[in-house]
């Protein structure tokens, strides 16, 4: 029996409980999580990932940073839990959400006065960050699923589903409900290297949910383009600015060739995506490690004298956006953040 | 010590010499091949691959069966080696020089009257078309090298390199002939899936010459277009036709996004490229087998629910090529397959 959630709080284990991704889909593994450094780790190491998933954990992590403080004063726990919520947030630079699911346990929690309802407040906090997550998935879905034909093929690239998320998926959410709304739904799905995210993760969770989906690789999409094969993308995001979205290495590529054949290119991702300060210009790319573009199992296939660039993400002009899908509806670009955001401080 | 030579005709052997391209980088291995048996298996499994590189095997091939050949009579003779010529042409059905090699040296053979001078003939002209292909690159190289910014950063897919062709190679002979006129080139090499030419081959042969080079995953190409980093893109082709060029998978994506961008295409391919009669409509695009796509190594990565695609090539417009660099000169599209082979039947 698999897991329908991605990752969870146990209160038996007081900790937190993920499946580790990085196995899949070879390996099926719980993992039980109950210290901030494992977690940081599990982050780092893409056990645990997906922009909204990362909201989640980020937000559990503050929680069990909370329970397992061994201050004595109200101060002491605030500042030696800020401690372990800076080392979360400095895990992965680019993705907002596990910035955004951190702030807001911590907000919440230090406008508590003593460490037992502080702790309490944190985990309600976070439980709910993630009941909330995975009603904007099905929102999302929602108003997604009236955006496709009723009978058609949707190219995705690295994995924007259940894995990503708490549960349903934000991309895959809107595949999900277009089929629940017995729309007929093919899917291909690029397979995203170097870490291969589509062909392990996206495919993987398709095909437990009996939805037919073809993986290819990242530069045959064009080719499927052009053979009238793919109706629509739909790709996740991991921080949406006025002006970009940003989202897996590979995502501009689709976008550019999505215009060229003239197929609509859509963005699911929820609010908590949307940075309102930022410019593009001003977000960091993540670069990744070398090993990741040149190993694979037991096999090395750079030669060493060659150099190597691993971008993790890449920024798609707002221009190429079709639309966005959020839990509040559609928005079509150019959009204001003062649209998406209002009366909201 | 390395060949510069990528397959060649040894005497002493009474057949081909080759180096295998499936275990670079990491095993460099000259194999010996006396059957024409053994050399379908080779063209079919990759171990010599790249448009020029096929002609020159598919030449040597037929030099191979007429000397194993033990017909008694002439007639028998053809009729024996023309047979071992079909299983040659049959095992790649993209690339066009495979069966151009094949047939001019079948052509030169059956003129001869007696078997002792058809097997000369054949190894003759396997040989010349052999040095011929190095000229070639050498001339394709100096037009191409005009074509290059005094210092610039070029990015290439698959391999059209030395390990490509008899040697210098089309596209990466371009780079090679810019780099001798004192030009400074920096090449980004796209790691081409799913059978990484790019990572293993590419980066191989320039190391090897210390020539510059940064390995990246094919997905990230736009990316690098964006930010500025490319002044060109130089690929080789499979077969032009009057409408398109038929190159290695992901070709068409670069080409789509270099026109996004406003950086020149270029195409680097010898004239027995070209395909005087068909259109695009009439060629077939090799499909290759799942485990291309779905395995690494030790590693499968796809879950066995998923379909997968694998076609080994696609089709690139003629009206996103800028140039293509030929031994002649540098055709602008759109032309005429007249203008190509003039007065020639």
């Amino acid at each position: 029996m698999t897991e329908s959630r991605t990752l969870w709080w146990d209160d038996a284990l007081g900790g937190i409980r993920y499946i580790e991704q990085t196995l899949l889909p070879s390996e099926y593994t719980i993992i039980d999580c109950t210290s901030v450094d494992r977690l940081a780790t599990a982050i780092r190491r893409l056990e645990i990932r997906g922009a909204p998933a990362l909201g989640v954990a980020g937000a559990f992590g503050v929680a069990l940073a909370a329970r397992s403080c061994a201050a004595k004063t109200f101060p002491e726990f605030c500042a030696l839990v800020e401690k372990d919520a800076a080392l979360l947030r400095s895990t992965r630079p680019t993705a907002i959400n596990l910035a955004w699911g951190i702030d807001r346990v911590m907000a919440r929690m230090i406008r508590k006065k003593d460490i037992v309802s502080a702790q309490k407040a944190a985990l309600d906090e976070a439980e709910q960050i993630a009941r909330e997550d995975t009603d904007c998935c099905h929102a999302i879905g929602k108003h997604g699923a009236l955006l496709l034909p009723d009978t058609c093929t949707v190219l995705t690239h690295c994995n924007a589903g259940a894995l990503a998320c708490s549960s349903w998926g934000t991309a895959l959410g809107v595949i999900r409900s277009a089929i629940q709304a017995k729309k007929k739904v093919n899917v291909i799905s690029c397979e995203t290297r170097p870490l291969l995210q589509g062909a392990r993760l996206t495919a993987w969770e398709l095909s437990r949910d009996a939805i037919p989906v073809t993986v290819i690789t990242d530069s045959m999409a064009a080719h499927f383009m052009r053979a009238g094969t793919i109706d629509a993308v739909v790709v996740g995001a991991d921080r949406i600015t006025e002006d970009a979205v940003f989202n897996k290495i590979g995502t501009y590529m689709h976008a550019i060739c999505a215009r060229h054949h003239e197929i609509p290119f859509y963005v699911a991702a929820p609010i908590s995506t949307f940075d309102r300060i930022k410019r593009e210009s001003d977000v960091i790319i993540e670069e990744r490690g070398r090993d990741e573009v040149t190993t694979m199992g037991n096999r090395v296939f750079v030669p060493p004298e060659a150099a190597v660039k691993n971008p993790a993400f890449d920024a798609t002009p707002m221009e190429l956006v079709t639309a966005i899908i959020t839990e509040n509806g559609i928005i079509r670009p150019p959009f204001a953040m003062d649209d998406v955001f209002p009366d909201k401080d």
